[in-house]
């Protein structure tokens, strides 16, 4: 499958970094705001030896549709910010191009863009894309589900000057219906990111933990994502309805 | 909900508290293959102040006829051994009475006869029948679906004594399908019982752990399953089709 | 060495099961306030069966100079109350008797108390006795007197019901110089008791954890200062002494 | 303080990126055995933007006396290889340079070599430089210590493509005096490295725990070691001989 990338900040240069790595998959560009290190290839720019290059162009000089005459793509995997879908999304979905976006947050127009969008291809968005956070929610909410009345709180851990509650801790918060005031935030030196969320049984005690490594984890996301869409029919979807199926096939 | 209960070792003194201490089930009677304590009731035996007084029956000096004839119940929940199905399995599947069965391990014989008695009852059998360590097999499955080449590895943690790999694990290790090898047994002290299972990604780890508070966790677990088999047809079912459902009906 | 024990509640009951089971230790008498169990023997009402009975007298109908002339003891252990001490603190400095209190709070006036008694005799308080926790508070206080500037967090887990900051918490954040705030209160189920210190640095992450399994813990934290105490001279005690010369004698 | 860095593999960047970004030490010269990237400076290789360039050189082209003439250094900190000591050792104990060494193994040659240093300077050697690990091996030996008898069980966790019982899991058993075979190793995806001692008591159970987050760990720890040795005398030090001072500080 061919990718287009669109955003090389810290979380879309690891995304890149996966991409490359995966020999079903080649980075034939990344796309990106700024002019910095524009026409080197992102391989280089990682460090990494591998086949694809994956050049780098700058939005400020570059046309979309020239560049994806010259170099197709099946997918556009998108690790910009919020208005990003407004500069691609048109062209993608009239070429019927797969849109991924891993923006954390959208406003109510970019929501309705994505939707109309979705009319004429498959267009996914999952503000976090890892597996893991979205397997972890799919497991939590089934078991909020068999036992309705079961005590849950959460413990977050991150770095010392990560601000607030983790954005991934007020979704499980959202997801099982229980109060902000039952997430424990943990700041502590150079942790990456842990979430538990423990289930208190009166003679058992269940807790599911997710722990980050690297950002990578986006690109694996990102990917496995994008072999999951693979027979979908045109339409709006999200992690949950990804991951549904397998579970429909459970042996 | 009327239950009559098979065995009064310590995993069924365990679930006649719980059951005891549940205002929607009332404890018809224990029977156990021991004549000690024979006619005390087990709220007194346990020491908890209940309406209910659990009588405790004798199989030397009893007929369970009889008995179900003065004091008929819903359901028999069964916590003696492999051979007490035979006592009253007969009786209960002619009388249209639920078998709950938590027997640890049956050979073929008692297998193929309960699937003869779930022909005119409903008989539910599990070798575990705690809530979280079924959940836990049921997610962790769940998980390996999704992500079939993930690493996998188990640690179980028990009291010193503890001889052999948990049962528990060895059913992890089947569900899973991964080897024996791969399930790490920690023997110390006097730790309840904990079983942790990782999920190994390149970039995160998933872990679900569950860790045992009390053997009352079979009880809850036994009024777990009385529950939901409420409206069940007559068949053999183990807590997987218990938990099932709960998935589809996930909003 | 010969133990009397004051107090014959929760903790008191499980103390004395762990000196019943000890064959280095005898259990003389246990003296309560309450008069229900009086002239039973601690064992029965435990339901072990050992040699020492551990006789309960009621302090409603007992005089402490005729029972110990009659039941002389090495050491008095007092799971009482706060005011427990006056009870036995002048008979016991006088005889020499030492003094091993587990009182959770005592006020000044009992402070004051206790160090005029330990002028005649040892005395030791400690208001959580448990091995497991005072090693804790003492690990946790190296590496903070190592690293002064780590970050330091703790979370705290116990059963729901559980109000307010656990008081072993507290004095952690106390011993460790740390804001309360840094507290994680985590409230679930029937979880028994679970403390973990945090140290974040930069690039790694040190972890110190204390779970309880029961109220037992007390009484093998009682026996081992008991064991510790054996060659001081008169004095007041804490913990901390007791541990301190283990160190000193590190090979 | 002024530092010479010899070795500049993964281990070494790492501890080079440490020094470059602390305003006490400054690195003045990296010298390496292959002449890759020399004369190039540290800071542009790590990309991190700091004053001290930290310049690169090759053993192959460099006269470390004409080295230390231009660029005088008050230690040496090693993450070569075990020879590595012959190629700097004398010239720095002539000189009253500092040695740090992390090597992970040395032979009887080398170590008698270290001894010798130490007859004019300051020599230091650990296997493991961290804090973070070297504290829990104090700390757990501190415990088993106070309890002899307790049970204890290591859990290390590495990435899937480890090879055998990691060393520091092995230095643990050493120190407890404890089998092999209480080591369980656990092998799954990417993680980076966590070593888990758990002292398990009949009532209570103790975890000491490490998780390692990014090799610059190495780096805190030597920069730790160099601060610590500023006022001893000429000698041979180890990682406990640094920690020790500490607990006699202790309030």
């Amino acid at each position: 499958m061919k990718i287009g990338l669109i955003g090389f900040g810290k979380a879309g240069k690891a995304v890149a970094n996966v991409i490359l790595q995966h020999t079903d998959f080649s980075l034939e560009w990344v796309l990106r705001k700024s002019g910095i290190l524009e026409h080197t290839s992102a391989k280089e720019v990682l460090g990494i030896s591998v086949a694809d290059p994956g050049l780098i162009y700058s939005e400020q000089n570059t046309d979309l549709e020239a560049l994806l005459n010259k170099k197709p793509v099946d997918i556009i995997i998108d690790f910009s910010t919020a208005e990003g879908i407004y500069s691609y999304g048109k062209i993608a979905s009239r070429r019927n191009i797969k849109i991924i976006s891993a923006i954390s947050h959208y406003e109510e127009n970019e929501k309705r863009f994505l939707k109309e969008l979705s009319l004429d291809t498959v267009v996914f968005w999952s503000p976090n894309i890892t597996l893991g956070v979205n397997y972890l929610l799919f497991a939590a909410s089934l078991l909020k589900n068999i036992a309705p009345g079961v005590d849950i709180e959460v413990i977050e851990e991150h770095f010392k000057a990560k601000a607030g509650i983790s954005g991934t801790a007020v979704k499980i918060a959202e997801t099982l219906d229980i109060e902000t005031s039952s997430i424990n935030s943990v700041r502590a030196g150079g942790i990456v990111g842990k979430h538990e969320v423990i289930f208190g049984f009166p003679y058992q005690t269940v807790r599911l933990v997710h722990e980050s490594i690297s950002r990578e984890a986006f690109g694996s996301g990102a990917l496995f994502v994008a072999e999951n869409l693979n027979k979908k029919g045109n339409g709006l979807y999200n992690f949950e309805d990804i991951l549904r199926p397998y579970f429909f096939n459970q042996s």
